[in-house]
């Protein structure tokens, strides 16, 4: 067992998994502050302090820290989600500790600069004007809006222009003081790296911060309904969501494999049914996504104006019918597809130091792969038939978008789900 | 060295390299057939038939295709690019040879039903209306375009709609008949796999064909000018295209330095004047790609309305620049940062198994990762200043879509550069 998970005494997190024969690492800190942790006037800030860390430090220039780390051919990047931050590198072997005092750097000595803030303002708003001319980006901001309206969970993780207009240096250093606690701060490496090395450098560079407490995201609450925005696009955009379970519930891994057996590969349902006897479509898939205290399953395609109303009505008969005819041997191959794509995922260092990341901020373990078959082997078929009924019967959010003028209404599929 | 080159009497390669500790492998047939192969009325053809391999065999349907890959829990794709098809599976180590049989299988024996043809033709029609709807596709499709105007080069890889609508099952047969010879088609494999295994795999299922004769394109001959879409986007898209190496030619690595140096990385002379200082916009970046005789350097950034004719002009400046003041320092970070991308790239199976197929086709051979390197170091700042000189002083392409009313004419830009 390569992985090892050590504690500091102020509750900061190294999780780590040497990887033999690699010549590189990846390296970053997750933080377990995101976009639900924002209150309503706060909206898009994380993504805001995301941006600031690159915007220099007390010891270096947005520049300098740009040059240092390409220098010696490596990058930086972060990304900010609902519920984590993530600050991280890639980099030769030779060059993990550099990339450790960057990550460091960047994390815990921001200076927010005034007219940096200014500059990194004009930039989020292109990045806003980006996503709006992406439909199936803008689509997706929407579904969880009318999956949990008025709620952190809901809003975008851009947030709006005008709140981004507004946001001043104070408020940067008001969330970071809120929720950059080193008890939410986990520090992950895979490659070419060593623990014992890392363990010392987050003691001597973490060690000295003072806990705040713990995560204080407000519990979700899934609402659904409807959003119809007509525009004139090429593509009449679908995406609608059945709340599912949380990540720390074993149900997950039932709408994992059923979202898999629905609309998960070319031989699922809705790939077969939708696309390859219809050609109705180009892209439709069904997935799972879960946060602490809730999830959903998602189905989106895009299609043209004139298929929209086949499209919907053909995948509501699609998960009706996984109510009442799904099999053992989709099932069976769901679990197969689950259990290879996490082996496969885990043979780069990037997604091995994210999983890591991940289960430690969920489990505060490592639990071992077996583990992980194990539940995932213990889903039945009727628990799966179960869940597409409740999905069948139960709530749902539906966004469309572009010429869906002849796209039925969340009640008449909802009618016809039931039917 | 693990790397393995292989060719059976009728031209067919296999390229293999086994990396040792992985339990999963990637591994596709790579055939020198693309867009640039087509003749003006076939105009996506190449790409149709990516689509129809998968559509049915003499033995399998197109749901056992799915079904076949996914109960092992792998998958099988395909891409079609300017001047390559491929078709790839990634799977676990023990079902290295299934992925194989059905890899030969959807090449060797497709059925192309008339039925299926209609189903997929429709299919084809949606993922152009798709592309359609994502601005920074179609203004790259179009870049190609003006770069290359009348010629196969400069056409869209998907085809227009109305060549989509035309094809016959004859039409897919003739595409075949010119291009898939066995000394255009690539084995390539990497991760857990065994050489000798897949040589006497190849030679089984695919040492009868008959060879047909080389690669048949017809060499491009780079243009340049002027296209301006308006539309009402959040953003006013730039593109902007100069000729370069193509992939033969060691002056492809001049190219990439000063791409690199230009708009690569966050330390690059764009990133850092356009976004970093001037907060004009999210997405910048300069970039080479090369084909069998020609290349093109490309710089792209998305903007808003307002900000698009300051971007463009200072997007001409820093270009004029890197052609006076252009440093050692960048020089060097450039040589490094293609040099580690270039070893972290080749750490999944993946890439390396797309790596391979792409030296092997150029080359026939295996040129060691010390030779690339001996290659980009050899490259002198005086290389790349020449370079930026005649990109300034010479033609070039650009396209402009979205808001763009305030966007500079390519004779203003040229004008600026020349200043």
């Amino acid at each position: 067992m390569t992985q090892r998970l050590s504690t500091l005494p102020n509750g900061f997190r190294i999780v780590t998994e040497a990887m033999p024969g690699l010549e590189s690492a990846a390296l970053g800190v997750w933080i377990t502050a995101g976009g639900r942790h924002e209150q309503p006037e706060q909206n898009g800030i994380a993504h805001f302090l995301e941006h600031m860390a690159f915007k220099g430090t007390g010891s270096r220039s947005a520049l300098q820290i740009a040059e240092e780390i390409e220098d010696v051919g490596g990058y930086i990047n972060a990304y900010t989600s609902r519920e984590m931050t993530a600050f991280y590198a890639r980099v030769l072997k030779a060059d993990v500790d550099l990339a450790m005092e960057l990550i460091a750097d960047i994390l815990l000595d921001p200076v927010f600069d005034s007219r940096e803030i200014e500059v990194e303002r004009g930039v989020i708003l292109q990045e806003i004007g980006q996503v709006l001319d992406t439909p199936d980006d803008v689509v997706f901001d929407w579904l969880q809006e009318v999956a949990y309206p008025e709620q952190a969970l809901g809003r975008s993780i851009l947030g709006p222009s005008e709140r981004v207009s507004g946001f001043s240096r104070d408020d940067l250093l008001r969330f970071v003081g809120e929720h950059y606690g080193p008890e939410r701060m986990i520090l992950s490496a895979a490659g070419a790296v060593d623990h014992e090395r890392l363990v010392a450098a987050a003691e001597r560079l973490f060690g000295g911060m003072t806990a705040k407490g713990g995560d204080t995201a407000t519990p979700a609450s899934f609402t659904g309904g409807e959003l119809r925005v007509a525009k004139g696009l090429e593509q009449a955009h679908f995406a609608m969501a059945f709340e599912t379970a949380g990540y720390r519930d074993d149900a997950i891994y039932t709408a994992q494999i059923l979202s898999t057996a629905l609309g998960g590969g070319m031989s699922s349902r809705l790939f077969q049914e939708v696309r390859e006897r219809r050609g109705l479509c180009y892209t439709i898939f069904a997935q799972t996504g879960a946060y602490a205290d809730t999830g959903l399953t998602t189905i989106y395609a895009g299609t043209s104006a004139e298929e929209i109303g086949t499209l919907a009505a053909v995948t509501m008969d699609e998960l009706r019918r996984s109510a009442e005819d799904m099999t053992e041997a989709e099932v069976a191959r769901a679990r197969a597809q689950m259990k290879a794509g996490m082996l496969m995922g885990l043979e780069s260092p990037s997604s091995r130091a994210e999983r890591l990341a991940r289960v430690v901020s969920i489990w505060n373990r490592i639990p071992p792969l077996s583990e992980t078959v194990q539940r995932i082997d213990a889903v039945t078929l009727e628990d799966v038939t179960a869940l597409a009924r409740q999905m069948a019967s139960g709530g749902a959010a539906l966004t469309l978008y572009g010429p869906i003028d002849r796209a039925p209404s969340l009640e008449a599929l909802r009618e016809r789900l039931a039917a």
